[in-house]
């Protein structure tokens, strides 16, 4: 019989009591932040259920790590204390239960529906780093680029390709994207384009939320790697195509990117993601010692973008695609970063870098979904290349169980026009 | 006539009340960290001075800025805020006023031997950017791998070209850095060579520290820029050259630098620096507009590295440049990173890139010294193409003024061998 809550959970939810993701809120605008659980329509304030002793196992009981801002310390404890809490949490949600069920003040309290609460960053983010592990995308790239001779570099097959981004432009779900300004390509013997970015672009991905770090010096086995990753989150990489075509020669994105990159309010755990195991791809070269796995796993989450587009009022899906496509795995990707020593820390993000699939119509960003604006794209009533002011981009991902989801909600975002420089230069 | 301290200070000090450079360090092991200044061999412990109520001007009088585990919270007050402690801290270290030199208890208590202190990172590093600003840098790079055709790429002339670093593994100087493993070209048809790095290097920089940053999406000015920075360190940027060239496309510069950055201790503040201003050189072809400067001033900097060889005593100097050969000032640097709207938060770190003069011998990096190991550089009693195990690299810089000197103090780091990766694989 399948596990089920006395908090009334709709069948399409993404957050039955199999899932539990975490996040960080307020539940009133002048309220200092918290961590919390979803469940259903609803949220579990967990500084109320740490207060009321319910987390009482051997790791939580004497922690303070629900009496925080951010979720880096329960993070940062590692998978005992987070299999502790996952269990206390599925049985004090349960609808055989009675301890939080019956506890109607503290139900009240502690129970709070998701559309009144304001969800904030879920960790303090030291530093991110974006991947390149999508084959299909590697390839659509370098064959728009390069070309078919050269499509996919030759270190790509044997390193997990990635780069540092902006840790301080990351934003929470909901946040408006300001277009960015910047320079593009010069055209003949003029000087380089100087403006609002004319190929604003989102990147469909996923990211992992790194849980206890390691040592600088001391890289991480790649057949341990998962117990340093707490959970994965939603994250749409936006991407000015324009500058970043023209900055990028030869150390790689910055202002392309560094403008804004937005991630969903729930880490969904590993755990809870286990069911959705999914055998990665063969790697052909085999990869080196150091990043083989003996268990190489991708997860099988059916990703979604869609567009709302400035001026009307339904969301056009424009892509389909599911994690499951990624050629190098997370596990690997982290053990990789480490390998020179790099330390990590708790609440590090990595991101998976977009996720495209085999065909046209899962491909994970408009350059490739409009081969960098050759073919506009047909939404109803009207068509894009890349994205236009008022344009909302909407990301879900869900894994489908047996009579129940475990989903990851939305990360969305809105375009807003870039402000007049003038006012900024007076600022 | 000059100013003076009560405090004796050599003549050949980098550290006399002309300059006042601000740290952060524990008095004794056990003890907890707290912001400094250092005079001449001594540090001035700030929490103690404000503690006895000796910034009593409006802007430090009930500020708990000193009272913190860095220097973040100081640095983002602001331009007034950083004059009003150096004129406070000027007044209480000359010889001509009673307050502190008059208190032996006092003076005792604050004034610390600077050889019994341990010295700490002097802020948390929100997000580290890497540039890339200097031309005999990047003239020589493209000369070695692209040939003199294409020497210096097209967008390097309009763009001050950066990248994204790694936050976490920024350490102080004195650390050990630890010899990176990872993957270098393959040869022929098989693997790509995988261990301990074969061409280790160093980076003479400097970078500077920010101060107030600026929201998202609001860009700074750039003739307002220096107001957002609050001084300067030495910084080596240590790479791994043969991971860096297998990996650095097309995303750009990764595990190659991540394993360790070194900073030096004491950041010396744009005020001490002023009377060193230079003329920044001419700009052909003409910055965009955002980027043209009323005034584009880099400062006269003397720059040093030497090494101390493995199993040897002495150290040899390796290479003399100066900052004063920047291409791009850092005040276009810090308006560049800010026009797509990225927010800078204070005590992030912009470090300029490998700063080289034009002569062979003013060559910023190992790469450029030994033209990528073809030439060996010829050191007392031995020779070194990359870094060797054991050796020490210790970077120094000055500015000499009419009879004293504003320094940074030392930025060194030494190379232990990678430790076996079986133990690491345990860990
Ligand atoms: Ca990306
Ligand atoms: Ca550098
Ligand atoms: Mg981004
Ligand atoms: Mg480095
Ligand atoms: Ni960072």
């Amino acid at each position: 019989m399948v596990l089920k809550s006395f908090v009334e959970v709709h069948p399409d939810s993404h957050f039955p009591i199999q899932n539990l993701p975490y996040g960080v809120f307020k539940p009133e605008p002048g309220s200092e932040p918290r961590p919390g659980v979803a469940i259903g329509d609803y949220v579990l304030d967990l500084s109320l259920i740490a207060l009321a002793g319910l987390f009482d196992g051997p790791y939580l009981k004497n922690s303070d790590c629900f009496n925080q801002p951010n979720l880096n310390k329960f993070v940062g404890l590692g998978r005992p204390a987070w299999k502790e809490a996952r269990t206390t949490l599925q049985k004090l949600l349960s609808d055989s239960e009675p301890t939080l069920r019956d506890n109607t003040s503290l139900r009240q309290k502690a129970l709070l529906p998701m559309v009144k609460v304001q969800m904030l960053l879920p960790v303090a983010i030291g530093d991110y780093s974006d991947f390149f592990a999508s084959k299909h995308h590697a390839r659509n790239c370098g064959l728009m680029f390069r070309g078919p001779e050269n499509a996919i570099n030759p270190n790509w097959f044997h390193i997990p390709i990635a780069y540092h981004g902006r840790a301080s432009s990351i934003v929470i779900s909901g946040t408006d994207i300001i277009r960015p300004r910047g320079q593009g390509h010069p055209t003949a013997n003029s000087l380089p384009y100087f403006g609002p970015s004319r190929k604003l672009d989102f990147e469909l991905e996923m990211a992992a939320v790194v849980g206890p770090g390691n040592e600088l010096g001391k890289p991480v086995d790649v057949n341990v790697s998962a117990d340093h990753i707490f959970g994965l989150v939603l994250m749409n990489d936006w991407s000015a195509r324009d500058i970043q075509a023209w900055e990028y020669m030869p150390l790689g994105p910055f202002l392309g990117k560094s403008f804004g990159t937005t991630i969903s309010p729930w880490i969904v755990t590993l755990d809870a993601l286990e069911p959705f195991a999914f055998d990665a791809p063969e790697q052909n070269p085999p990869p080196l010692p150091y990043l083989a796995e003996k268990n190489s796993k991708n997860y099988d989450i059916s990703l979604q973008v869609s567009i709302i587009p400035a001026g009307h009022e339904d969301a056009c899906t424009v892509t389909r695609s599911n994690l499951k496509h990624l050629y190098w795995t997370i596990t690997q990707q982290l053990a990789h970063h480490t390998i020179n020593g790099c330390n990590l820390r708790p609440g590090d993000l990595l991101g998976t870098g977009t996720i495209s699939g085999p065909e046209p119509e899962s491909y994970g960003c408009l350059l490739e979904l409009t081969w960098n604006g050759q073919k506009a794209l047909s939404l109803t009533g009207t068509t894009r290349t890349f994205l236009e002011d008022g344009d909302e981009v909407i990301l879900t991902g869900c894994c489908k169980g047996d009579g129940y989801n475990v989903g990851f909600g939305e990360c969305s975002g809105k375009i807003i026009p870039s402000p007049p420089l003038k006012h900024v230069e007076l600022s």
